[in-house]
């Protein structure tokens, strides 16, 4: 069966929220998602909701808090899923599978998370149950503190490439100064991300504080329908090829600076699509910290590895290059909500797609690949994702 | 396409385990599962896991953990499904829409909680996390508490059952003793089980000791396959109807004694099927606590509402009795290692279908009913299975 289609979608502003709770959140995007998609709550088959959580909150079951926000959902089958940071990619993925096998025709996606209810402290060890915690929970300075080893190790094999990741920071919070949903909508420049100052401290280094993305609440919905029903509907976009490819949770059990998971996901699902990287407008990238989008750029086969610093001094993932990454400004500018995040790069590239991302928009774009992981690379999944019309 | 089938499957003992975590006890089962199923680790397109965590450890993604313990299974793709108490079969519905969709042809199901490595008075408060707990969270004796609620409106409304609700406690710790994997492999009387005491004492009135499951560590795992796959292999389980619906979460926005998501859940799964209940041979019923059962005969259509009583005084679920119902010794005699609990009920009813059940074998199985349950009937799945060959 022919894979469903986006056909509406939502999208918090990503920041420090008043919404009190995930509830709140994903009560602020769920109505909007429909009636941007011209379908109504009775159409809804199934909602797929991804959140973190883990602590966050002491309310889990979170799966049954969008009827609680939107009561006329009450009885629509509702499913949360979780796969750490990929966990948006994780419901997408669910919500297609559903329609593929034919058990609806029109599902609900909502990504969300409230990150700021609880201590900065506390936020870091909670997201630390993303890591091996067996290893690796000890590490300084959090999930920080992790792809400051990657970086480091990284520096160390293939020499110092802290510039590049400034010049990627740079890039990312340039872009997301034209994003409206972005936590912070400022160009702070190169030089601000290349100098250590008291501003931009080493919070985890190599790492500046600068490439690091931020603690934020948002939520963010899709909506899914089977192609039929999106013939009829105001705006559609495919998806040409999708894959999720797994790799071993300990960074001890593996090269730990190849994102295998990520290159196979990539190879993969472009396989599906019968296109290659050069045929896409622009990427969306999983940027939580710029050392990850520069491995990335390998995983993804823009350079061979080590050569990640090319693709940077070229200025190919500029807006205006080769090949764009990040024109949302990525989880660098946007904010990361854990479970919000996926969904997020699904929709900033779906906007591209259909002329709707205002001050972002590419012109033109027809083909975007959106790249969203779980760990440190351990849940990958890949989306090609195409206009329809 | 057709649903994918049940090809094997692996259940280890329940109760307290030595096992320190979630990683260990899928251990336990992943590589049984495969061997059962006559199939290894490279025939695995994809894994999906159910675990309810939210605290019960800070390790999670718990996706991942597969793999740690099963290094062969590094690169292929794992997802975690949530929700509460029906966790487990999130995750098989997710599988079967994996296969369903054509997205592969195999795929491995493992549900899994530790829940004893936290103490009891912190456990009580991480299931309440299913509760809505802005309103319900404040109750006595957590999730007990709530269902202690439920069965005093119901006696309130329908009079006193408390009689009914030793019976089938008595019925379940019966049918248990002849299940190897149960927690609790006793057959404690009905005299025990009716006549409050210093070993039995009021949890949550009405609601005695032995009208709540029990606290315990577990995992099960089921293989799933296409119909193609499963027809080379020694076993097949067909899902003839398998339907989730929802409740809203608030108990205070409903009828909290009609299960009314549990009964649509029922009523689609047996349209689809072509089924009436009296077709089938057997059922899995999700006995948290013995008023759940009780409700659970209303909703799904042996007694009319207010008359589950008639049920229990007929002898209709005993072993022999019309529809026998828990043969395993259900949640009672099993225990409630939540993330795993969905997938026991499908392995319990799997085994009667394909005459493996040893002790607890109902001879002639051929169609089974499992409902399973996520929160006070929030979240409702129903599967009907049935032997192929």
């Amino acid at each position: 069966m022919a894979e469903a289609q986006i056909v509406g979608w939502a999208h918090s502003r990503f920041g420090k929220s008043e919404a009190a709770s995930t509830l709140e959140l994903m009560a602020e995007v769920v109505p909007p998602a429909l009636a941007h998609a011209g379908l109504g709550a009775a159409d809804v088959d199934a909602i797929f909701v991804g959140v973190f959580n883990n602590g966050f909150s002491a309310q889990d079951f979170q799966a049954s808090l969008v009827a609680m926000g939107t009561p006329d959902l009450a009885h629509t089958p509702a499913t949360r899923l979780e796969n750490a940071c990929a966990t948006g990619s994780a419901a997408i993925h669910a919500a297609l599978d559903f329609i593929g096998a034919g058990r609806g025709r029109v599902a609900l996606v909502v990504g969300a998370e409230k990150m700021t209810a609880v201590p900065t402290a506390e936020t870091g060890d909670i997201l630390l149950g993303a890591s091996y915690r067996t290893e690796e929970a000890g590490v300084e300075g959090g999930f920080a503190g992790l792809f400051g080893r990657l970086a480091a190790h990284y520096f160390q094999r293939h020499g110092d490439r802290s510039d590049e990741l400034a010049a990627i920071a740079a890039k990312n919070h340039r872009n997301g100064a034209a994003n409206p949903y972005a936590h912070m909508q400022r160009d702070v420049g190169y030089a601000f991300c290349r100098d250590v100052s008291e501003r931009n401290p080493l919070v985890a280094p190599p790492l500046r504080r600068t490439d690091c993305s931020l603690v934020s609440d948002g939520a963010a919905a899709l909506v899914l329908a089977d192609a039929e029903i999106a013939a009829d509907l105001p705006r559609a976009v495919a998806f040409r090829g999708r894959r999720q490819a797994n790799d071993i949770l300990a960074l001890s059990r593996r090269d730990p600076i190849v994102f295998e998971g990520a290159r196979r996901a990539w190879s993969q699902a472009l396989g599906d699509a019968g296109l290659t990287l050069d045929d896409l407008d622009l990427v969306e990238t999983h940027d939580c910290f710029t050392i990850a989008e520069l491995i990335e750029y390998e995983a993804m086969g823009l350079a061979a590895p080590g050569e990640g610093h090319r693709v940077v001094r070229e200025g190919w993932t500029e807006r205006g290059g080769r090949l764009p990454v990040n024109l949302s400004g990525g989880l660098k500018s946007k904010g990361h909500p854990i479970g919000a995040t996926g969904v997020s790069m699904h929709v900033m590239a779906a906007m591209q797609l259909c002329d709707e991302a205002g001050a972002m928009q590419l012109p033109g774009a027809s083909l975007a690949g959106v790249f969203n992981m779980g760990g440190a690379a351990v849940a990958n999944y890949v989306s090609i994702l195409e206009r329809m019309r």
